[in-house]
């Protein structure tokens, strides 16, 4: 089984790529090589003695993509993408990377299929619940209408047509994987409009203030990184035949408000984590938050077995476990 | 006011252009030229005096889409494409002429307005129910999911998201206008799965004998070529501010059984044009046509003012009034 992941030195792929090799398997089967690939050197992962191929490129050209499907890779992983905010203030490369990344990578396929011999690969994709746009109903079933109001969530709306087409053709076996928001993200504060979701967690747990620039009551859904790994790799494990016509589905979470997340940092990590929260209301911040979906009903990715974690508090210890050693910091 | 049509040989696409020179109006303001594209010749429409272009090309290609934005029309109706049969026979030509010629449209809008000066059109968009994708709820609303079963719905939906990116960005002015059936298509039989739709109405009309391949149940919304015609305009006079972010509209129609257009067409035309309708069950066709949607429940439309025939006999009226010279043949 070779794996090539798109986007491995992102947070994800580098999570996805450890766990592969460290597992030595993916989707059932034995894990033969593993190829990376990304802008900047993915890290090398520990744990698996046979090939890894660090490849350090652009891999949304026409010319890298099929490169990449030369090698035959038995299951993809593209996650290669720029992020919703870059996409918005540089249009043409988020059409460049996210669009026709998505749209090369299927065509180098399709051709390496119809000049070397049938070659259809599991193609797992990486999507966004950035696909939806407001106005939202109380929760947003697995029918709801896709009208993305950002270039990203048009972008990856686009991805997933392409592949479901695609698909449909025969020429890959494809799944879309829409995240809810990921938290807690590890490192630095970044200016992303939702960057406070882990903020407001990652920071008092290290004994630093944070900032909360939206009401208590804003509400949302999010999961792990380890989650969002297990997303992946669980959509890598599903036949043709359990997915259906419909591929791309919308992920599971935890649903909670802002006070809940923050309810939740207090029983693991106490009063004085909680006091580290600055509250610095910001319009701007509250308008953009007020555009994300907020609730999912995953009914057909929860009975095709992908798990989030159960509550918050689950959320915050995995990260614990994760990120820090599993131990609090003093 | 310079009108653009692109695909404006087509059936619809030819009754547009005739209706604009005729009322020499658009949108509610005067017509001062008329450019009409397409791969084969459009006939020159009579009853304006002004200038007409008549060109024949593939407008699909990035050169010709600068070349046209660089007229700088200010409404322009998009209906070139590659209809939904030969989408499906021919992959690269659908996704050629159907993503990329859009694409590549709104791509050449935005760089005319970058290097020129500000150039923002109104862009009609010819979208389709075939956006859809079964299983169906019993009426497809306007926040139904958007889940296409053949390439042409694919490409069809990447155009209006695309419309609907570039429209929020400020680069065009973009509506979408999802067509339903539209019928009776004047001309011979063809091979096209849902052909029988018009057969069944305009074979019996001049007494010759139509094929019906499906049951008397099958359900469908149509609305005449008149009224594509009528969505068109009407979508090119609708504001940024009437249509909101979400640009893409399922347009009205008549609902019927097949049952219900033969009972129609008894009214009009008697029981002599009812038998000359032969039921030749088969079952690939009925097959494809249960894929296809049936009912919508076109709210918005509606309030916006779009309007469809009210039932099937008006249809056929309207058939026989722009087809056949207003008469039946005897």
């Amino acid at each position: 089984m070779h794996v090539l992941i798109t986007g491995a030195a992102g947070m994800i792929g580098q999570r996805l790529a450890a766990r592969i090799a460290r597992e030595g398997m993916c989707a059932g089967r034995p894990l033969s090589r593993l190829t990376l690939t990304d802008v900047v050197a993915p890290p090398r992962p520990a744990g698996f003695d046979g090939p890894i191929d660090i490849r350090t490129e652009d891999s949304s050209s026409a010319a890298i993509a099929t490169e990449l499907a030369a090698l035959r890779p038995d299951i993809i992983f593209h996650l290669a993408a720029i992020i919703s905010g870059e996409a918005e203030r540089d249009f043409d490369k988020g059409y460049r990377i996210n669009l026709d990344g998505m749209r090369n990578l299927l065509e180098a396929i399709r051709q390496e299929s119809a000049k070397n011999g049938l070659y259809v690969p599991k193609l797992v994709f990486s999507s966004s619940s950035g696909i939806f746009g407001a106005p939202f109903p109380p929760a947003i079933s697995d029918e709801f209408h896709v009208t993305p109001l950002t270039s990203y969530g048009a972008q990856k709306a686009i991805g997933e047509l392409l592949l479901a087409d695609y698909s449909r053709r025969g020429f890959v076996e494809g799944v879309g994987i829409r995240f809810p928001s990921i938290v807690i993200r590890p490192g630095k504060p970044n200016a992303s409009a939702g960057g406070f979701f882990s903020g407001i967690i990652r920071e008092p747990l290290q004994g630093q203030e944070a900032l909360l620039p939206v009401g208590d009551d804003v509400l949302f859904t999010h999961a792990s990184p380890r989650s969002a790994v297990g997303f992946l790799l669980h959509g890598a494990s599903l036949t043709r035949e359990q997915l259906g016509l419909r591929i791309n589905l919308s992920m599971p979470g935890v649903c909670v408000t802002v006070g809940e997340q923050i309810e939740a940092l207090r029983r693991i990590a106490g009063d004085r984590a909680v006091k580290l929260i600055r509250r610095a209301p910001d319009p701007a911040a509250a308008d953009i938050v007020k555009g994300w979906p907020t609730r999912f009903d995953a009914r057909r990715a929860l009975s095709l077995g992908f798990r989030a974690e159960q509550d918050f508090d689950e959320i915050i210890r995995v990260h614990i476990e994760d990120d820090l050693g599993g131990r609090l910091p003093n």
